[in-house]
Order: C-alpha cells, then structure tokens, then sequence
C-alpha cells in the first residue's frame, strides 16, 4: 500500500449526499466534522459513549473492536466512526437517529413564553432604556457666536436626550463625524452603546436612518443555541431562530469539550464552530425580514460559562480543574466583530454577568426573569439542562449551586433520546397500567423521546408499578418488558413501517433517576445550609428546553422537585434569552443582572460531602425518606 | 517628443544627492516632496510667496515667468521650484537657505526650561498619578474557598493599588489573561490607561516587566515637531528630539495647507507627513536610549487645533470658514496605532483639549503650565507663533483670543528669516548706532536671523533712530542702507567667502510690525473687553520656539508687549510640551487641563471691529498713543 499515509479519501455521506475529502487514516468522526455533519457524540471520540454510530456502505476501514456494537451491528457493517479510519474512497450512511432537525415549533413556543415572560418583567420593574439605540439628534449648526466644536456639539445634543454622564466615541467615527453633520444640515442617526458606565458613540449616519434600529438577543446553550431578533425602537421581538450547538461534535457537554479541545489544541476550531451558529442565526432572521446586518447594532448573549468563553476564544481550561475558575464572569462589552459575530461592523457584543465557572449568565438571567430577587416570600429556582442549576432566596439573599446531574433529561445518553424536535415524544400516560398514549412535537410518527417525554415515563413507569423505588423492572410478565441489545427494556412505541421501536432500558432509567437525584439532592443541600423549610417556599420555577410541554408535577413524583402543591410549580421555559432582552432593553436590568450575579452565594457541591449524602437518598423513586413526599400516599408504593 | 507625457524623468538634488523618478510634466516642488526634501513654501505652491527657489544645472525644464525672481537670478538659472516642469533628466541644486537642521541647543534648551517648569509645578500641584502605569500586581492564586473568576480578580487587586472605580479590558487582554497569570504565579505587570473617567487594562505581562515603562510628550507645531521621551515610573525626561513638520512643502501656515489638502485632496498624504515625522522622533530616541518600541505605552500630544486635526485624520475644513469650527476640541484616547503611530500596538495616544479652531491644546498647555489659572493675581500668556495666541486671566477667570499675526517671529515671509537653528542670528545689538553685534545659535557664520534675533533688530533699527516709528528707512546716508534686488535694505552682515549677505528688507520690517501688532492689538482687546487695567498685570509669560535667547524686555520696545517692569515679563519657552508631560503625569493635571478648556472664554478677534481699530494702532513704534509706553521716552521718539 504505498503512500497510503498521505492517500487522499473521498468520504460520501449518504443519505444527506454530502462528500468530503480526507487523508487516509482520518477516523470517520472527524471526517463528519469536517464535512459539516453532526454525528451524535457523548465521549468526544474516545470510544465509549457509543454514539457515534454510522454504517459503511462501500470502501475500505479499519474499525477498533467495539463492546458498545451488537453482533446484529456488526453483521450490518455498523461501526462507530470515532474508532473507524478511513483507508480508501467510502460511502457511509448516517443513521436517522443522528438527525438535527430544527423545530419551528419549539422555537415559536420559546418566542410566546419568552414574550408573556419578558412583557410583564419589563413592563413591570424597568424602563425602557436599552443599551444600545440609535437616537434622532438635531442640532442647530454652528454660527459666529456659536462656535462649539462638531464633537462636543453633538455630545451636548446626546445629552439632552439621554443620561449619559461620561461619553466616549470611537476614532473611525469621528473621523467622519464632521463630513456627516454638514451633509445632514446637523441632523444625525447617532448609534449609542453602553460600555459600563461609559456611554459610547458607535456609529454616526444621515438623519432619515433613526427608527432602522435592530439587535441580537442570544441564548447560548450546550445543545441549542437559540436567537431573537428584536426591534430596539419598539422592544419586540420580530423573529426568533434556533440551531443545534455545532460543538456537539466534540462532546456532549461542555466539560468533554473543553477536554478535546486541551488534547488537540482547537480551541479556534470549537470557537469557530459557534460563532458560525450565531451567525447563520443571525443572518437566517436578517434575510427572512430583509433587514441589513449592518443595521443590527448589538448582540447579547447569556449561556452558562463554558459556552461564553468558547464563543469569545476566552480560556474556559480551569472550569473544568479545580478550583474551577472562570477567565471572567463579568465579560466586558467589546466590539461583535472582535468575536466575528457579523452584524455591524462597530456594533457591540454584550454577554450577562455570571456567577462562578458552574453558574452561568442563563442562570443570572432566569434569576433576573422569575424576579425571585425582588420577593419577600422565598423562590426555587431550577434550570434542568446538562447540569442543573438551582437558586434558591428572596429579595435578602440568593445562594446557588450546580448538580452534575448529566444531560439524560436532554435526552442525551438514553438509548431513544433526543433533542425537543419533529417527532419527539413530548407527552406520554399509560392508561390503566397498560395502554401507552403519547403525543409528539409536530405531531409526526414518533422517532425518539424529548426531555418532558423521558420525565412522563420514569413517572408512569414507577405509578403504573412497572419500575420498582430503585428503577428496576419489576419481574412480572409485562408483554412490553423485553430482552433487547441492551438488556431488559420497556417498549413505548412497537415497530412498524420499517420505522424502529422506541423502547427506554434499564440503563436509560438509572441515568434518569442519577439526573433526578442530582437535581433533588443539590435542592436539599442549599435548603439545609440555609436552614429553610419546605413551607417557607413560596413558588419553584422550572426552566429548561422541555419544548411545548411539561407535566411540572410529574418532577415532584419521580422527586426531582421538592412535594409541594401543584399551584406552586411553575414551568418558565426560556429564561436564559428572556433576561438577555430584558437587559438589552433597559440599562437597568443589565445593572440590576450584575447586582444579582454579584449577591449570589455560590455552594461548590462538588467539594461538599453533605451533598453526595444526600444524593444517594434520592437515588430511589421518589427518595428514601418518604415523609418527604406525602404526596406519594396517592400512588402504591413498593418498600426498597 | 513622442510619449514626452508618460516619460519618467530621474530628478537628482545636489547637494544633498538625492534622486527621484517622476513623470514628466511633475514641478519641481512636487519631485522634492517626493523625494524627502524640504523645500520652503508659504504659498503651497500658488508661486506668489517666492520662496521654492532653486538652481536647475542641468536638463529641460520648463519654468512659468515669475515677477519674484530677480535678472540675476534667472541668468542664474534659480526657478520657482513649484512653477518650474520637469521635460528631462535634471540636476538641480538646493539653495542652503532651504536646509532643515535640527539644533541640538535648541532642543536641550527646551528640555531645560521645560525640566524646570514642569519640576515645579507637578510637585506643586499636581500628585504623581500617570495617565498610563505600568504596575505590578500580585494576586493570591485561587483556592477552593475563593474561586473568584481572573479577570475580576485582577480588578480586584489593581484597585487595592489604584483609584479605579470604572475599569475596561481589551479582548485580546481578557483572551490570554489566564494563561498570563497561571504562567507567572499570579503576579503580572499590568498596564493601565485612563480613557476619561475609564481605566482600561490595556496589557497584561509577566510581573518581572514592570519597570519597563516609557512614554512620549509630543509638541505637535506647525513649524516644529518636537518629542520627549519619559520614563514613567521616574516621571522623568531622559530624551528629547526635534524636527521639523515635513507638512511645510505645502504651506507655512496651516491654512495653506488646509486650502492645500482641499484642493488636490491629499489628507492622507498630509497625516502621513506629520506621523511620519513623530514615528522619526520616538525611533530615534528609542534607538538612543535602547528601548524596544512595545515599551512606549503612550504618547500625548498639544497643538494648535488644526495641527492636532491634520495628526489624527480629523476634517480640518471648518477650521478656515466661518464660523471657524473644529471637527473636536476635546479629542477622546484613541489606541495610538489607529493613527499610525508607532508604539505598543494597544498604547494609547492622549491630546490636550482645545478651546476653540484658533486656540489649540498647546494654549491650554501653556495655562496650566504657566498656573495662570491657579492665581488672585492677572497673568497675561503670549503665545508668539504663526498666530499669536493670547490668554489674560487669574483663577476667577480666563479670556482667550487668536490673532493672525503671521509667521513673520519663526523667519516665514523674511527675506533671511530662518527657523532657530545653528547659523540664525539669535541676538543682536547696534552699538552706538553703528557698529552690529551678533550672536548665532551654534557660534557658527550666520546664515539668517531668527525669532529672537528678528525682534532685537526691529527693536534696536527704531532705537537706533534707523527707522521711524511708521518702521520706514530714514533718508540718512548710512552706508548700510543699501537698495537691493527687494528694494531698500539694511545689511546686517556683508557677503563673504561666497556666503551672502544678511540683510532686513522694508517688507520684512512692515511684516515684522504687522505681527506685533497683531499680538498688541489682541492684547489690548482682551484687556478693554475685561476693563483691566495695566498695572493689574502682574506677570505676562511669553512662550514660542524663539531658541535659547529672548530679550524679552525689547518685545515692551517695538510695542509688541504693553509696557510693564521688566520684572514682569517671563520668558516661560515650549510649554506645549511642558504642559503635555504635566498631564501625562498626573491624571489630575489632565483634568485641570480639561477645566480650562472648558472655562476659557474665546473671543474671536476676526468678527470684531475693535481689534482692527486696535491693530491699526498698533502699527506704529511703539503706538500711536505713547502715553502706553511711558518707558519709551528712554529713547528719541520720533513723530508720526
């Protein structure tokens, strides 16, 4: 085989069609990377996740053995394309479960609870005053009395409209600025931008420019990387657009990121990737309301800290040691194009302040959202993702912290898991113990199985008694309880027209009752410390990427939620891009989100015994103690 | 002469030996700028000032009549370089008159006064705080009780050692920050600027760097550039160097070069001119002293307002309409390498605020060097330029004025006027109304009079009874009175060994006179205007690039000065400069600076009838009313 080392491959991905061109001895992973195709991958290619399966339809590779393949799988050529290298020209075919479909409607349901949220919030506690505008200024032109320099005269004209105490303007502005006051018979479209306390001129254009007026608002999360566009003149949003996080590529979740990153040096590679979804976002809403970039004056963006200092080539490596430091919590505003986000060229990129390296700007902007900082009575505060972020307080005191509870409610090492999109199974009873009915998102064929789906049947599971208080199958002969590849599972939906079974394993159920016990467990901790009662909480607030729907009490009767009335749970959906326009809209929320992120008490679980204590007593259904849960009395529940 | 259009003529200037290529048809004042030269021109090429003479040796050429050139001239082939076209191949010759030498007296003089000046008064007034510091920062390394993100941990500690309460960071700063601080054990040599009311962390290095801590004082003159370098950490001058302003080929003053700019639309190439000369001067001193460019961490400047506009690329146009408005007065910190200048790539570049188009920040400089503002007592500052800038004011008030004396006081427009450098005539005495005494800058033969040596002359031709007080020759048969190719003339130094006499011509003595009278006129303005009196003057400060020597007392003589004791005038020389390291040095000294500016009152002398009943007046030695210089009945005065 000579030459094969330097051989290029062309690597065809069907049956999206696409081919890529490799050197030999390329794993098929990053030969999908390269081609621009998402393959689900939880390890980040180290083999054992096994995730990453494709099937080889012709050519020559080399494949590592595998345990996670079935001997079915192997008979059918499937590998896994992290451990098979390319060693000729190959067609492979990329299995419908690694489908990324963008859901309209989840993203539409983002939009309504986003604007039913962030139109009471605003309305309510902040004026509108966003921190960047585009202002109308008329000035009246120099004469021989009134001789006041071009700069200062316009800054004298800022002033009579806004507060703004201390000005800045940027060199390439007033470079121009006299040229564009005299053809404008000094009247301007003045682009203003908070920079702190600073308020910068950003841009100056022709006076019939003023209402044209429009910015960014991002949710950058590890899965879904969410964008409003928002009409600054106005407040509204007038679009919204959602894409899978491209890094998912490089692992699941962030820590798996930034570890693949370390080992291959390709912290500009994981940036690039999410600056290209930021940008696609962004120009998708630009074309479809025929605006130009150049007239989109701002982005702001909240995310947890991983996903901020990758999307700003921040160094994110110490999140994930210990002591787990952030680069910055408090990211100063900088210039969009600096992080090459593409919309004006002088526009600026606001990120909200975070807490620590595990509590995140989304979590300061859910606090800022749910105004729990503002009540007398005390507020939960729970964000379910691949973490788990609890913030429990009042109007006195916040204290937060960080579960490791794993991306299993994202759907994310679960046999049949996936993202809330077309065909997930979002809703799910079993009726009388037996029938199984379920609702998809589109209402299409179910192909796999959304966040509140996957909470809808641990629950059901366990009232229906077909899963013990450990999660183990019961042993009684339940017809939809059988031997699959991966041992003992329950089948949701049968097999039929060629579409597979949608079934949950054991496996999948004790990843769910580990995300759960971290949720519950992180809860507990920050109630002890701060010696709160149960009747002392007043509401929880649950947000996260559950799509249209979550049976919020069902969370109590797994216990992942503290046993508190219905009418005190409150599902709040988005509240990660909900604070990020809040806070575009009114320099006071942004003020207001940095006090928030500056008063929060951070608790390190991971560096704290009581928490792991208590994590291993709500590793049962709903939890060892079950004073704690009356209201599992309703249900028939089995002893451990 | 097929192709003569496109043909590319190689221009030699001897004796410097310089060769530039330039298409035929080129002027010769167009082919020395090309090729580096400076060639004197007042008129920016219209070939009414006379003064880009230059000898064609060999070639074709092609040369406009001109009425300002002498017979013997044209027999001796002298041209007007900019109504002169290259046909050929030419040699020309470079009269010496036209020689640009820096003087080293000159400077180290500025350097003396200046090192006394700014001695004083930033220890009197204002505390060691610089506008940029390099410090060193030791910060304790995170642990898990204080996992306080970098970036807010480097806040932290820069404001247990500093006044900050608004701080910024640059991107590329906040990118590497951790790796810079993990690498080095969290000490680092941070450098921080104030940017207003904003300090910015402009660069964060390895704390062993901290001492390493440069900046630049620049006098950005019409005439001359002239550049200090600082130690900061020392707050000392440890390198001064001067140049002349290469914009000089297209104008003496600035509003020919503005006509000039317009006209062809060459403010690319005027910048380029002006910040090519100061990158010459900070590379010089840097070569000098050893030091590496990234070490110079910022550069402030003070100038007249359109010098200031022509270094940053600002649109100076307004500056010569009515109603005469800057583009900017207060010119906010840029990054230094925006206006190409040539120090750290994020050092920033300061400029003293202006008052108004015709009173730039190096009047401003000279207030606050000068403390004018700071007193019970009236001061009057003169500033003895191009233009004449007038201050009169204590620490209640401050009135300005501009008067468009001309450049006649720096040698412009004076048949052996010439700049102070080695060869000027910088003092000069008539003794018993005969026999002349002199003394040049450098001791060498004298090839033209300076500043200080032109106002001794005026003064000394009217003490001496050589000229009336209208300033015309008296009909007396002094042998030195000679008629010349200028007409009537009065030889100061006879021709020998092949140098040309030196000799001060009626125009130059009527240019002379309309100068003072221009900066008397302004005076007096300012002082009926304010109904002072003049014995409540208690100190006039003159300041200007009059070399090393003024006879301050012989300005009260030809009526340039109002006649107060000679213990009342000050020759106070560069405090543009002073006033630029003052402010570099104390961030209170800059705000002080920003106080005057705004408190000044400008009066604007071209829209005032007064002033031109005064300025006629004034044209006389020393007035009409001699009731104003009672002390001028020391001398025989002439009647009108």
């Amino acid at each position: 085989m000579k030459d094969s080392k330097n051989k290029e491959c062309a690597v065809q991905f069907e049956p999206i069609g696409l081919k890529v061109k490799v050197p030999s001895g390329t794993t098929l992973l990053e030969a999908a990377h390269r081609a621009g195709i998402y393959l689900s991958s939880i390890c980040g290619g180290d083999g054992y996740c096994g995730k990453c399966k494709i099937i080889i339809d012709e050519g020559q590779s080399y494949s590592r053995p595998s345990p996670l393949l079935t001997s079915e799988e192997a008979r059918e050529n499937v590998v896994l394309a992290c451990q098979t290298k390319v060693l000729s020209d190959l067609t492979v075919t990329v299995p419908k479960s690694h489908s990324l479909e963008t859901s309209q409607v989840l993203m539409d349901t983002d939009a309504r609870i986003f604007s039913r949220l962030t139109g009471k919030t605003r309305e309510a506690l902040f004026e509108y005053d966003p921190l960047v505008h585009k202002l109308c200024v008329k000035m009246s032109p120099p004469t021989v009395l009134d001789h006041t320099a071009d700069h200062e005269r316009l800054y004298a004209a800022i002033r009579r409209q806004v507060d703004a105490p201390i000005m800045q303007t940027g060199f390439r502005v007033l470079q121009k600025l006299s040229k564009v006051l005299r053809e404008n018979n000094y009247i301007a479209a003045v682009t203003i931008g908070q920079r702190g306390k600073t308020t910068e001129v950003i841009e100056v254009e022709p006076g019939r420019r003023c209402k044209i007026n429009y910015a960014i608002a991002v949710d950058v999360g590890t899965t879904t990387v969410v964008a409003h566009l928002i009409d600054i003149t106005t407040a509204k949003t007038i679009d919204t657009e959602a894409t899978y996080n491209s890094q998912m590529n490089f692992g699941d979740d962030y820590i798996r990121r930034i570890i693949y990153a370390e080992q291959t040096d390709s912290f500009d590679q994981l940036q690039e990737r999410l600056v290209h979804d930021v940008n696609d976002l962004i120009m998708t809403m630009a074309a479809r309301q025929r605006i130009d970039l150049q007239d989109i004056i701002a982005v702001i963006c909240a995310g947890n800290t991983a996903m901020i200092h990758f999307l700003l080539h921040l160094d994110p490596t110490r999140i994930r040691r210990e002591p787990y430091v952030a680069s910055a919590a408090f990211v100063p505003p900088i210039r969009a194009a600096e992080a090459g986000i593409q919309i004006n060229k002088r526009g600026l990129l606001y990120c909200l302040p975070a807490v620590a390296a595990y509590i995140g700007s989304d979590i300061v902007a859910g606090v800022l959202t749910t105004r729990i900082y503002t009540k007398e009575e005390l507020s939960i505060f729970v964000d379910i993702g691949t973490n788990g972020e609890i913030v429990l307080g009042n109007k006195d005191w916040l204290i937060c912290a960080s579960s490791s509870a794993g991306p299993a409610f994202e759907g994310s090492g679960i046999k049949c898991g996936m993202r809330a999109g077309t065909g997930a199974i979002e809703g799910l009873n079993i009726i009388n113990g037996d029938k199984i009915q379920f609702k998809t998102i589109g209402g299409s064929h179910p192909i796999g199985i959304c966040g509140s789906g996957l909470l809808d049947t641990l629950s059901e599971l366990f009232v229906n008694g077909i899963i013990d208080r450990t999660g183990r199958f019961k042993a009684a002969g339940d017809p939809r309880l059988i031997e699959g590849d991966d041992g003992l599972q329950f089948q949701l939906v049968e097999p039929q027209n060629g579409q597979q079974e949608i079934a949950i394993t054991q496996a999948d159920i004790n990843n769910l009752i580990r995300s759960k016990a971290g949720v519950f467990a992180a809860i507990r901790r920050l109630m002890n410390s701060t010696q709160t009662k149960l009747e002392d909480i007043d509401t929880i607030y649950i947000a996260g990427g559950f799509g249209n729907f979550l049976n919020v009490q069902r969370a109590v009767t797994i216990g992942m939620l503290p046993d508190v009335s219905p009418a005190k749970l409150q599902f709040v959906g988005n509240t990660s891009i909900a604070g990020a326009k809040t806070s575009l809209c009114s320099r006071k929320a942004l003020e207001t989100a940095e006090r928030i992120a500056e008063s929060m008490t951070y608790l390190d679980l991971m560096s704290d015994p009581g928490y792991m204590e208590e994590f291993i007593k709500a590793k049962f259904l709903p939890h060892t103690d079950l004073s704690l849960f009356p209201s599992a009395k309703l249900f028939k529940i089995s002893k451990i």
